[in-house]
């Protein structure tokens, strides 16, 4: 359902139960970022009435988590800090067509496969993570995540014709793979 | 209460009464930015964990108006279009100071000072525009934008001492009113 061509390995696990706070702040700056790239695609695509409600949709929620993951990490003592990029997101998007409306599809795409990558992280971390609120939070989250998955998807395929949106995602899911492969091994969400 | 330095002339409200769908247009934009400038200043100043839930409160709330807006604009078949800038943002932002907390501090000034400004403005088109549903709208939106001037000058006042802030706000404010006239004559909330 979810679109992704690998499975994560139990090395990612590793790192980010070794290093539970820097994978948190981490989310907590992934939340903040994915609102931003709603937003982001608003103000560059003002001409496209059908976006507005599902994506501002889509930045309140995120909204919402980001705060819900700086609530827990004030409860535990964690500072957000700076972090640094691990590659992932710009393995993505250089793959970004320039012509119209390829390059919105992309966008789109992207967004999904950025989500259905946190849905299947956070389903292990959910399943996974020896701290029982941690595993409770990303379980609550993980649907969240399957249905932004979903909706970019749907956005997308509005764009041009659903089989052509179809090859694209798997296309860009290859894509994903050798991003996700290639991004710094670091205790992140995308890593 | 919302510390400018000048009061709207009538010749704003002629032009805004005139190119009203240009206005409107603007007032989307001006609504989504404010979004973005909020959830900007938390990726910036990530270690103020004070900043975190009232400006992503007002990050929904401009969210909401965003949307709002769109939904008027969709209703009277006026499409969402790029505008370029009027010079009033780049007239404020200019003067913020470099080092820390000065810089926080400008920012959190001039984004109040902005609210004020359309909060001034919205009260004018609530009680003066002839288009009845949109002297509602305005009524109905400018508490909120007063609303966000306070929360923003006492989040200044949590960086610094509280008669420095003040002192630096009644500059900006000055500052607003020159960029305010420079800015270019347009049909648009702050020009």
């Amino acid at each position: 359902m979810l679109c992704l061509r690998s499975k994560t390995e139990d090395a990612w696990l590793a790192r980010a139960i070794a290093d539970t706070p820097a994978l948190l702040i981490d989310h907590a700056h992934c939340e903040r970022k994915a609102a931003m790239q709603a937003m982001a695609l608003l103000a560059e695509y003002p001409c496209h009435p059908e976006l507005v409600g599902p994506v501002v949709a889509i930045a309140h929620e995120e909204l919402e988590h980001f705060t819900l993951i700086c609530e827990i990490l004030a409860k535990r003592g964690i500072a957000i800090e700076v972090q640094g990029p691990t590659g992932y997101q710009a393995g993505l998007f250089k793959k970004v067509r320039k012509a119209e409306p390829d390059r919105l599809i992309d966008r789109l795409l992207i967004a999904s496969l950025i989500e259905a990558r946190s849905c299947e992280r956070f389903k292990i971390l959910s399943e996974r993570h020896p701290d029982p609120e941690l595993r409770k939070v990303f379980g609550d989250l993980l649907a969240c995540e399957a249905r932004h998955h979903a909706d970019f998807v749907r956005l997308a395929e509005q764009q041009a014709d659903r089989a052509e949106v179809q090859a694209r995602l798997t296309h860009l899911a290859g894509v994903e793979v050798r991003a996700i492969e290639r991004a710094k091994p670091l205790p992140r969400v995308h890593s």
